[in-house]
Formats: C-alpha cells, structure tokens, sequence
C-alpha cells in the first residue's frame, strides 16, 4: 500500500507524452502541435511588441473617443498583418461620455487639494463647482442606512477600503460604494459625493470605473478620491471639526457614437461555422495608455491566434480573436457581439470562448463552463499547459466580461485565471501604462491561449451550447 | 593564535554594558541615559503623529505660499506644546516661485497626452504655449555636444535614467539634466526642454526639483515626464519619424518673501551656549504632502529632542533642533542659519550638526566630520546605536543639505545615514504622502537622533571646528 502512489506516479511518467484522452477527440499528433505551440510562445511571442505598439501609436482610447476610432483602424491592420483569413468590423452604438477637468481641495479646517478622478459617466458639478460639508460612511451600507433629508446640501464621503486578493474577490464588495454612491446619496440629499478609490495602491492617483445613476433620483457628481487622499480626508474628519470641501467637475454625456467590433479569423479546415473565440476589449479608459486593462488581452490573444494561423494545418473549427468595443462602459462590446450571434442562430455553433481581461499577470488556472460530456477535452487541454504551471480546476471561474453575454445566451466558456494580485493598483488609473507588463508573463500567456484555442478548435467534441433561458 | 579573536569577543561581551569610552568624556551614567533614551523611543514615539499633523494640517507647503505660513505656525505651537525650553523663529528671506499649470501632449504622429511637471524655478511658455519637433538626446553631456544652433525652433529632449541604489548615489549622474538642461539645450536654440523624470519609480508621476539659468542665456521653459511617459517618447522617437508635441506650462517668479527657520532648544546645564543641533527641512515642494520630503525629518528630530526635554538632567550642552526654512529652493535655510551664526561669533561654539532629509528609512551608518580627537565620542556613541542596527563607519559620509552652509564655516558634522532605496520613488512627486511612511522605522530614527544628539551634548569633547576657509 505504501509503495502504490509511487507505482502510479511512475506509470503515469511512463505514458507517452503525446498520449491521447478517451473522449477528448484529440490525438497525439494534435497534443504535439499544441505543444509546439506553447513552447514557440514561451521562447518569445508577439504580444509584447502588440501592445507596446497600441499604447504608443494610439495610447488612451475611451470609447467614442478620436482615439477609439484610431484604435479600430490599429486592430484592423494588425489582424491584417499578422496573416488573419478573414479580418472584419461589427458595429457597435453606445453614448458617449467625456471627461473635462477635475479639481477637489479642502477649504477648511486645513485648506489643501486633493486628488481626484470623476467616476465614468458621472455628471459634472455645477459651473463653479460646489462647497460643502463633507459627512463620512465607512461603507455604502452605512451611507444607505443614514435617515431621509440628512445629507441635504452636503457632500457624502465613503471610505471603504479595497482588500487585495491573487483573484482580484476584494474589488466585488468594494465597488458597490463606486456602482451605487451617488445613488444612494442623492437619496438622501446630498449634494455630491465621493469615495475612496476601488483599488489596491497607495499610489496617488484616482481610480476611475463606471457608476450609475437611476431615473427617478437626482444626478449628483461622482468622484473618486486616491488612497492617499482618502487617508487625508479621513484623518481630517477624525479630528471632529467640520470639513468643507470643494468639488469642480466638468463631464459631458453626447449622443450615440458607433464603434466596432475587430474581428479577425483562422479558417476551421472541416467545421469553419463552429468557432472558437478568445479575446481582449480596445477600449480603455482615458487616463493612462491602456496596458494592462486591456492593451495586453488584445495583444497577447492577437498573438495567440496569430501563433495557429502559422501553422501548416489549420484546426478543424474556425479561432476567432475578438478585440471588443467599449467594455468599460457597459459591456457594449460583448452585447452588441452576442446579439449578432443570436440574431444569425449562430449561439448552437459558438463552441468555447474567452477573454483576457484581468491585466498581464501570469496564468495560473483553467476552468470552464461546458457539457460535462465534453470535460475530458478541457482535462486535456490542462495537461499540455500544466507545465506552464497552470492548474486544472474542475469547479469555481466565470467567463470574462465580453463574454458573459453570450454565455447568457447558452455559450460555453473557459477561464484562463491569472494572478491579478497588483491588477487592481494600476486598473482604470494613469498609471496602467506599458512599464507595469513583464514580457515573459505575457508570453506564459500567450501560450496558454494558444493552446486553448487550438485543441478546442481542434477536437469535434461538442462543449454544449445551453439553451436559451427566456429572458425574464 | 586562531583562539585569540574568540577571546577578544568573549572579553568584549564581558565588559559591562555601561563601560565608558576613554576620551569619550561620558560615564556609566550617561550610556545608560542614552539607551533608556534609545530604548524609549524605539517602544513608540512621537514621530509619526507630528508627521501626520503637519501633512494632514498643513499639507503641500512650498515655500513662499500661504501654507509655508501655516508650517511655521505649526511647528513653533508643536515645539511648545512638546516643552522645550526656548522656541523662537529666524527669518528667511528668498524670491518666491509659484506652479500655474502645466500640460503636454505630443501632436504627431501620435497624439496624446504626456504627464509631465514643471521644475522649480522654470520659466512659463509663452501664453498658449510651444509647438515643435523634439530633438532627443541620451543624457546632458550628449546636448552639450549638439552643434551651435542645432536646436532653433526645437524641443529637447533628455532621456537619461537614474539608477536606484541605497544610498542614492544615483541622484548624482542623473540630476545635472535637470539643474543645466534649461541652460545647454538654450545655447543650442531650443525652446524648451523636457527631462526623463529624475526618479527610480515607474509611477506615471513628474518628479520636480530646481534648476538653474545662467544671466547670458535665454531662459527657456524645463519640465519633467513621469518615467513612463519618457519611454513613451522616447519609443516614439525610435520609430523614426518626427515627433512633434506641444508644451503649455505656467509659472510665476515674484518678489522676495521672508519665512522662517523655526527653533527649539532644550538649554544645557552647564555649557548652554555650547550647541548641538539636529533638524529637518520645514518647507515641501507643492505637489505631495511633504511626509517623506521633509516631514519625516521634521517631525523625528522634534520628537528626538522632546525625549531629551523629559529627560530629569538636561545635558551639559544645548540641545537645538531646527525646522529649516525652504531647503527645496536653494538651502535658504541653511545658509541664513550659518549666517547668523558667523555673525555672532557662534561657529567655535556649533560642536555637531546632523540633518535627516533622506525620507523615513531605517538608519543603517553613523559618520562624522570631526577632530580626529573627538572620535572616541563618536565611536561611543555608535556602540548605543549597534543595536539599531546602526554600524559606525569611519570615512566618507556628508552632511545634510541645511547643515553644509555652516559646515563649510568650519563646523563639525554627524551623518546618520538612511536607506533611501525607494527615496527617489516618491521624492518630489505628488505621491510624497503619509502612507509612505513606516512609523516603525521612524521610531528607529528618533532612537538614534536622540542619542547622538544626548551624548553629543552631554560629552564635553571639543568637536573641533576647523578655521573658516577663506572664501575664493
């Protein structure tokens, strides 16, 4: 009995490294050429020259932006570079908001600025800005809880903090205070309001994110204060003396802007109509270049799919390498794409998706959402990227943003999980810039999307689209 | 003979702890003040709450501004409020520099913003600010070379990186690009020039700082890129074509303004009018709080010196720790204290001066400028500092910047050396605040400025000023 794991452990280093899985669809020459293509992509991929090319030649693109339409144009060519079959736009209609200025400072007991960011989508103050005192929530539940009326010409201020996690699970509980502030403060009267940042470093910049406002409550002004700032705030407001603060925010929310969807494609030699897709979103916020949120998603899985189109043989289901409008905004992208999926009966053949949407930190699992029939190829495919120290997780993950609407509909989906541990000190700041990504990581990446990407395409397992749930 | 170092330690360990230093001028009595000094502040001092005071209450307090006022009335009430003996103010008279704003973008064939910062003293652009091409260059030494007019109508741009070490012997190398590129990319016909930030951060922040004109050389607008957006231009520049970026920067250089070095003593008991000093710089540069840059400098010494104010015997000599007025523009500070002190025949008197303005690392070296006669002091004093962690180290060492005027009168000098890896991470930027401080490692300081400065004092071991140099 005590020798049995070591006599297991020692057949199973006896199988053939190319040995094929009951029930994956893939044989040993399909495992070798995954295999090729991770070790091309960790001896060095394209991906890192990809988004130092979109962070410099295009850099900051908000969606409606000049810059998102530039950054449109970047994606097509790229696509067309690097040897995509077929490389097309799908349009994609949202409104636009814009920031103008942003200026905070305290007036009294102890006058000095402070930084801050508006919230996305946030109305600005009146023009002049607005004076006021400032009445402290240690979280949104707090601010929900304080009596009707009670906050009538004053600005609110929440101060919850964001917990850092590898898997990011601090920015849910945290972010209600950005979703949902203003919200709740003009409920109560309020004037204004601010908040801590949703973010994990004491770096002196403020955190953007979108917010959102409800038809029937007024439209206050949204902003986010740095963590340094918030610290500021707060010790001033322990000392128990009123303090006055003054917000000058200009935004502006235009009509209808289209953008699009870039889409480039590898042909599927045998089942072209049944397709794969991996992806990032183009779009950024307006404040730093977009690396890590999410010029690396685009460049790493442009890399990627590029990697198979290089290949001799193309696998038998088409790889489709979406770059997604405007994700920061409302999931527009992914809306918009899962629409013309459904509205073309195209959600049956959509056989497994994923998006890189969580920086450029190395991958450290894979999970999915299929048919438990076709579990075994999804054990595969873990097996080729185990020695990229990726790890197979039978339960838990959740597809990425653009691709949670077509999930909804009844699409498959695998994660690439990634360690997001400092994701959320650069996330949605200036400071997300090309500097902040390690080369090597993003080839770990890459390769583990191109492994993915090519044994999905590659077996004729179904992954089992779901029916349609009627909407509710 | 391999016996004999073991029974050297063994000797050494069997001395009692208390034992004084021939030549040290110090008894029992005295070592065992000192580390009942030491080890009170190392159980928790006062240092971080007047850090915390000053950058919450006052704030960004450059010098010449509205909050310098409010710093001066700062830190008399704390010398009071902390019971030392005599507190007075010194004036300080210097020109006053005020940041308007300051913005840059490129205009092709890349358009978009950069995040940059004005260096002290720098002139504005003219209003509505410069267009032109950017001429890159590798560090200042390559400028220089640049041929006689090789620059009309240009901006420069100097890329040269400083490198991070303990001790920031990085600073050196790289600062002359701030101080003198005004002055050699003016010669050459440029308009402006832009710097790489002189920073060790890849925080998308400017790092400010002076720089120089010279009377027979246009003054030409000087500004600092975060680094990140100097490898954004600088990857533009490499592709090629020409770079064309805009500079809009306002500033103000007004007419003389008078602060204050602001001083507390704890008066001697026998030798009042013999003086040690210990000090910080009291002014900050306008973006962060000034907790690193000077804060923690200022508050560690108040509070070192409010330990030996408890103390039931003052030592023999004064104990006098100074704020120093606007160290950031030129050690106004520094030079009207030494001033002062050469007017009143008090330089033979000014036994030892030390200065923190190293941010708020741990103290790892004890140095001094002294007669070799006085070495004894200092080497007793390290022996208390040893279980800080502090070594003694007998060459090399400078002063700090406040104390160099008086130093060069002839005056003697402790460096108590800091660990300034990430110093230059935040020196000079917005994200000098609070946060950035270890209140743990600041207890450590106060422990070692409030021994050197006790046992400096309480010795009467003739530091030894030097004769005053003649000025050439």
């Amino acid at each position: 009995m005590r020798l049995l794991p070591c006599l297991i452990a020692a057949a199973l280093l006896a199988l053939p490294a190319h040995a094929s899985t009951p029930g994956s669809g893939l044989d040993a020459a399909d495992i070798a050429a995954a295999e090729g293509l991770r070790d091309r992509a960790i001896q060095g991929s394209q991906a890192w020259a990809l988004v130092e090319s979109l962070t410099t030649e295009v850099g900051p693109r908000i969606a409606g932006s000049p810059a998102d339409a530039r950054a449109v144009a970047w994606a097509k060519a790229k696509f067309e570079a690097l040897g995509f079959d077929k490389v097309y736009l799908e349009p994609v209609t949202f409104p636009v908001w814009v920031r103008g200025h942003e200026r905070a400072e305290v007036l009294a007991p102890f006058p000095q600025p402070l930084v801050i960011t508006a919230l996305g989508g946030s109305v600005g103050t009146p023009a002049g800005g607005v004076e006021a005192e400032v009445v402290a929530f240690a979280d949104l539940a707090a601010l929900s809880a304080a009596p009707e009326g009670s906050l009538k010409g004053k600005i609110a201020y929440i101060s919850n903090r964001m917990v850092r996690f590898k898997d990011g699970r601090g920015y849910g509980p945290a972010v209600g205070a950005r979703a949902n502030g203003a919200v709740e403060a003009a409920k109560k009267g309020a004037l204004a309001v601010v908040i801590r940042s949703i973010g994990t470093s004491n770096d002196r910049f403020g955190h953007t994110g979108t917010m959102r406002y409800l038809p029937e409550v007024p439209r206050i002004p949204a902003a986010a204060l740095s963590n340094p700032d918030a610290d500021l705030l707060s010790h001033m407001v322990q000392r128990g003396q009123p303090v006055r603060l003054r917000l000058d925010i200009a935004t502006e929310t235009r009509g209808d802007y289209t953008s699009h969807n870039v889409i480039g494609e590898i042909r599927g030699r045998d089942l072209p109509d049944e397709v794969v897709t991996i992806g990032g979103h183009l779009d950024s916020w307006d404040q730093g270049t977009g690396a890590i949120d999410d010029g690396a998603g685009v460049g790493l899985t442009m890399a990627a799919g590029a990697l198979i189109g290089e290949l001799e043989r193309a696998p038998r289901r088409t790889v489709r390498v979406i770059a997604y409008a405007n994700e920061e905004q409302g999931l527009y992208g992914g809306k918009a794409y899962a629409a013309a999926r459904a509205a073309a009966g195209q959600i049956p053949g959509h056989q497994l998706s994923a998006e890189s949407d969580f920086g450029a930190g190395r991958i450290y699992a894979l999970r999915a959402g299929v048919d438990p029939a076709a579990w075994p190829v999804i054990e595969r495919i873990g097996q080729v990227l185990a020695p990229l120290g990726i790890a197979t997780e039978a339960t838990g993950g959740s597809p990425g943003p653009d691709v949670g609407p077509i999930v909804a509909l009844g699409a498959p989906w695998a994660q690439l999980a990634q360690d997001g541990t400092d994701y959320f000190d650069y996330h949605h700041t200036a400071n997300d810039t090309l500097d902040k990504i390690d080369p090597k990581a993003l080839d770990q990446q890459v390769a583990a999307y191109a492994v993915l990407a090519y044994l999905a395409a590659e077996t004729d397992v179904d992954f089992g689209a779901v029916p349609v749930k009627p909407a509710n």
